[in-house]
């Protein structure tokens, strides 16, 4: 539920409307859980919104697999079948953009993830969605593999009305630098404290 | 993605199996955006679990609607016509379960939410449900209307296996002492802090 109200407004020339329809760029970031979930959270009232939702997933492993990733295909297929919501497309690192590489190498996930990053970057300049979610971004950008600068800039030259959220732990400064929103998931405390281990239907 | 491994294991007699299907108390608070929503993550993933998925909001007003209201009737009608996913019902304090009462004044609030989690209560005797969602949950007890003691009993003592996730600033805490994974949303940045305000498809 949206709180408060601005503190103080900007002599930026915007209207109301106009500031609050800005595209923003959101990063959850932090050692906890409900980085990736609140953002799939937030691709659901997109969904709604009837936006076009494009999900990369910056994972190495084909069989990692997040309830979430069911759930959307059968959204999008509500919308294909009945109009409902937006339309929906989930990529995988691991499987959907690795075409000709196998993997297993650390060279071969640098060079998927830059690959991911470059369709990406195509995308945004064709505005091929309303709503995108780089799920566990942070990564490729922490180990060098996307140049940190260049998706900044890339971000802050984006055309259009296109939303962007970037998901992972230990997000670079610079990027949280030119975030509208960035939230950081805080432990309090987690069962594997307590020696549980993750179980199926809470971690994936 | 469940990173790490268990820093200790207990002396608790039970093996990893059971210890890891434990039903979970899952509180997400702080004062940020991406408790609500990480909620309904997990609730996705409970979802395409197949599990009976509960959700109860406790927010005063019938015409507050987030996107995830919509999303989560469609996958349930998916799940009553093709058997995919879990079974899903909502329920908002504002208009379902405020039967006989008119809202407007503090005191049917108040009342309403003594209802809403008696009925809770019912429904965890009776495992009415796999997975629930107490929405904005953490108000009520804020501000006396629900007994913090009486929950704390009532979810330490529920049956079987049923997950419960509560969300809203400010837990109490023994709330917070009795649940297994509670995570604190922090604020960074907000775009707020720079004048601008909610916007559709993102705050709702």
């Amino acid at each position: 539920m949206p709180q408060g109200q601005p503190t103080l407004v900007p002599v930026d020339g915007l209207t109301t409307r106009q500031r609050r329809n800005r595209p923003l760029t959101i990063v959850h970031t932090g050692v906890m859980k409900g980085k990736s979930t609140a953002a799939f959270g937030m691709a659901l009232r997109a969904w709604n919104q009837g936006w076009d939702l494009g999900v990369f997933q910056f994972v190495k492993s084909a069989k990692w697999k997040v309830g979430e990733e069911e759930a959307f295909r059968a959204l999008g297929e509500l919308h294909t079948e009945r109009g409902l919501g937006g339309p929906v497309q989930w990529h995988k690192m691991g499987e959907g953009w690795s075409w000709s590489r196998k993997a297993g190498s650390e060279d071969d996930h640098a060079a998927a993830a830059l690959e991911g990053w470059r369709e990406i970057q195509r995308r945004l300049a064709e505005q091929t969605h309303d709503f995108y979610v780089l799920d566990e971004f942070t990564y490729p950008l922490k180990w060098g593999w996307v140049d940190v600068e260049e998706v900044v800039q890339t971000l802050q030259n984006r055309p259009g009305h296109q939303h962007v959220v970037i998901t992972g732990r230990d997000a670079p400064p610079a990027l949280i630098e030119v975030a509208d929103l960035v939230t950081e998931m805080t432990k309090i405390k987690h069962p594997m404290d307590a020696g549980q281990k993750g179980q199926r239907g809470i971690e994936w």
